[in-house]
């Protein structure tokens, strides 16, 4: 054993993720590629959205021998400046994201570095950054990482004037492939597209094909906001580290200064719930005068314990921006040109005690929507976290928890590996919980599974609607169809079987009484059927969930 | 923009896993529980295995007033030394294993670590530590991470003699909880006795109960040995790292030295291949003289590429150890009680080009095999990964996407979810791809998932074998029964019909009859179907594989 102590190391995170490098997306040869251009690509949505700007992205992707490939990506938004690019793209655990409570498609400060190191360790080369931040210079340097310190290093650095406003990376990879199978940057851009209907995206293939994801609106998403956490989602951890980091004079005014919904009136109520018949020279007495930096353990834990007691206004939600339901509802038009789409916007909820999130689901029928399959086409899950599209790692995600606990036949969907059937949900955050640096899944939490659940039951059952009035309209069709057949016969034969003569068009009234009399009371029968014209609906009235039954 | 960037940070690895806590495996208060008990029992594990000792065991889980809880987990093992004790429990990516290229349990540094910070971000107290190097001494300290540098603090250190050998942690988790259901401590144990019968492992629960999973062989299992890399498992990055701190004096020397299976003679055919027609005063001729540390880039690659055109003799196997044959049926027949099982161990393969692993695989069929659904008991998926369980994640996992892509109604399994029917996997690995930090899950690549496909239809087919033999048993028993019922009637009225005498015991004679002729000609035509008496088949010959039919 003393042997392998010797061997005793530290390592870098860098390290740690060139070791384990399928962990941040990069394993399989297609995903590896479609992994490079989402951590680009969710950036720059980003650096947009926060600048309030319409993002102009371009890919650009080159083949070259032996399986080599170079990824350019390029974007008209704030760049980096160059005092912090170093660290943006040449250091894991860097960045502007980690640390801020806000709806962001990245968070973790891993991503564009993760590329940087994948590009070293697969073809020995550098990235090439271009940034211009607006203020009339450009500059561009080559950049890796050195993996043993995680630290950046840049060469080539060279400064111009220039116009060139917003980012551009070049960047060689090998272990990659470029197809246009179900995973691949060009579905990506797709989902993508749908899911930013404000961003133009342009792609040019390796073969040199070019194509346009168009802007669809020119309404720029909401600036994300950054909100102060709420008392219901910090654990007494989170409590004691801000305490002792805190500016203010005593712990009451620390408690209403940097929470959320924390008034004076609250502390009072925390003040009696936590000191409640102690004495000031009780152990356990809290003094909420004292200074943040002086808070205990245990009486941050009492604290958070009697915040648990008190009724709290639920989380500002300004700080969570849904792609909007017309917009849904138009993206999956114009990409899957369905018989029928459903979309619902739920209202914010909270998990984890007090982070706000919100679901948006939607359900498109028929034309082009579901996945093919073996047996033809069945239902298939676009999932998206703050916008970005999830496209791995589906069977641990609580969309795909949410969309397979559900029993369809309620919906009059038999069997929904077996219909034309899709199924979109974002799931939008100011904290994505991903089960892996990858960010490709979110974590099986219950709060977000039952929420994503209901949203998508509240779709289904408007197409349970369509599905089963489409399904009476056949019934229907075909009894008419069989009457019809014997109007010719019978307009033939009534006049000699009454024993009269040929009335005049006798065919065309029967038709006609047919069609109006026998039609109309079967259609009366169908009416509260309704809504078989695709309409969106609006979803149900909210605060319906406590009547939602739970399907087992 | 610029305000974004003024917020530019820099994080550690401790602080990124305290944020992303799921990523370890630390969400949900049953889980959480069971990966503080996997981290510490296969540390334990690792280090008997490394230090040829018999381990002994031992978990206790205690549980005080909001629900917080203590767990205290002890070995027979080689302790820690004092040095290092900080950083092999109070750092993230610090340890032993990281970089060494040989099977074991743990091999990220993290795990251990992992549950210091999750005991101090849900309780704020440190980890208390007792270590016995054998050398007459023992020490305890507590022990906790600084966050923000990922550091470790050490308080109140004693040393005294003692004749202790082994580490023992006590530790307190609040978040968490402790009950019996499938993904449990309780179960989490159950299995790691399974897959390492050598191991003495004791759980006293909250309640005070005491489970002892007995030792069931003394045979210690070899020891693990580290390996040099295969030339086809390395990257050009690796070759240049390596080389880079070689203190090789040529590259020739050095690829012999560092690698395995490279001799002088193919070090000449690879310079051959490499400089084939070039002279040497070409830019792309590679001068195999010269100080590794002079080695370039697109020189590596070209050796590289090199690599992948020379005929190797497979990596040496001898670092991988399985559970063995008679220990995975032992353990199976132990635990589950089956009507029948199969087991084989198959021969080391290698993936993404040089990394070598193997795979056992079994099945268990009737008995308590199987786990519990809505509708009864439906197909279970045992699953480890160097003999340690894998509880989560199933989804995403190489061996549940296997045993998924049978065509199990090949081996006469109707319908996998409905069977009483477990399968077992074992990947032995130098290098394990887990999808995540929590090391749950195998990475899905085609290599992996094609060998435990194999694995596991070669066990299917024995077992379709005894389905169907005890599906034709079950016929013939109904038929022969149906026959009986009417022996007796027909030995009363059989002397009647013929008009004779009643003859002694008509009865027996006729159902001895019945028994010898009749039943004889049944169970000849089922002779080839054979082996219904659940003894453990010993797998098809080696080397079939090109045989096996694609199930599509």
């Amino acid at each position: 054993m003393a042997n392998a102590f010797d061997e005793f190391k530290v390592h870098s995170v860098a390290e740690f993720f060139k070791k384990n490098r399928q962990m941040l997306g990069f394993s399989g040869r297609v995903r590896s590629l479609t992994t490079v251009v989402h951590e680009y690509v969710t950036n720059s949505l980003d650096a947009a959205e926060e600048a309030g700007i319409l993002p102009d992205i371009s890919v650009e992707i080159k083949e070259f021998p032996n399986e080599h490939y170079v990824v350019k990506a390029e974007d008209n938004c704030t760049g980096i400046p160059q005092k912090h690019v170093g660290k943006a793209l040449g250091m894991m655990l860097a960045g502007t994201k980690f640390h801020r409570y806000m709806q962001q498609r990245g968070q973790q400060g891993i991503g564009a570095s993760g590329c940087t190191m994948f590009s070293q360790i697969t073809t020995g080369k550098p990235v090439h950054v271009k940034s211009g931040t607006g203020n009339g210079k450009v500059f561009e340097c080559d950049l890796f990482i050195d993996l043993k310190t995680n630290q950046p290093k840049i060469t080539n650095f060279v400064e111009m004037p220039g116009d060139f406003k917003g980012l551009s990376i070049q960047a060689e990879f090998a272990e990659v492939k470029y197809d246009k199978s179900t995973h691949s940057v060009f579905e990506y851009l797709k989902l993508t597209a749908i899911a930013n209907p404000h961003a133009q995206i342009t792609l040019i293939e390796p073969t040199g094909e070019k194509t346009v994801f168009p802007r669809s609106t020119n309404q720029i998403p909401k600036r994300p906001s950054e909100i102060l956490p709420h008392p219901l989602g910090i654990t007494t951890n989170d409590l004691i580290e801000k305490a002792h980091h805190s500016v203010s004079r005593k712990v009451g005014s620390f408690l209403t200064t940097e929470f959320s919904r924390v008034s004076n009136d609250k502390i009072k109520e925390i003040d009696g719930i936590v000191n409640e018949g102690k004495a000031p020279d009780n152990p356990e007495y809290v003094n909420f005068e004292k200074k943040p930096s002086e808070l205990k353990w245990p009486e941050a834990e009492r604290i958070i314990l009697a915040f648990q007691k008190v009724k709290w206004i639920a989380p500002s939600t300004d700080s969570i921006t849904p792609i909007g339901k017309e917009q849904v509802e138009k993206s999956l038009r114009n990409i899957l040109n369905p018989e029928f789409v459903s979309v619902t916007e739920r209202k914010p909820k909270v998990f984890r005690g007090g982070v706000p999130f919100m679901v948006e689901a939607a359900v498109a029928y028929g034309g082009q929507a579901g996945t093919k399959t073996a047996n033809g086409i069945g239902g298939d899950i676009i999932r998206f976290a703050n916008r970005a599209p999830l496209l791995f790692d589906g069977g641990g995600c609580a969309t795909t928890e949410a969309v397979k606990t559900i029993d369809w036949k309620r919906y009059d969907i038999k069997d929904f590996e077996n219909e034309p059937l899709t199924v979109f949900i974002n799931f939008v955050s100011v904290y994505v919980p991903y089960t892996g640096a990858g960010k490709q899944a979110i974590s099986l939490e219950d709060e977000i599974i039952q929420e994503i659940r209901y949203a998508v039951m509240e779709v289904a059952r408007d197409l349970e609607r369509y599905v089963h009035g489409k399904f009476r309209a056949h019934e229907r069709a075909n009894k008419i169809k069989a009457i019809m057949r014997y109007v010719k016969q019978l307009s033939a034969d009534l006049p000699d079987l009454a024993g009269m003569g040929k009335p005049d068009q006798l065919e065309a009234k029967l038709v006609k009484l047919i069609e109006t009399k026998y039609m109309q009371g079967e259609l009366e029968g169908d009416e509260e059927e309704g809504d078989e014209n695709g309409e969106v609906k609006n979803g149900k009235p909210e605060g319906k969930d406590d009547a939602e039954e739970e399907e087992q």
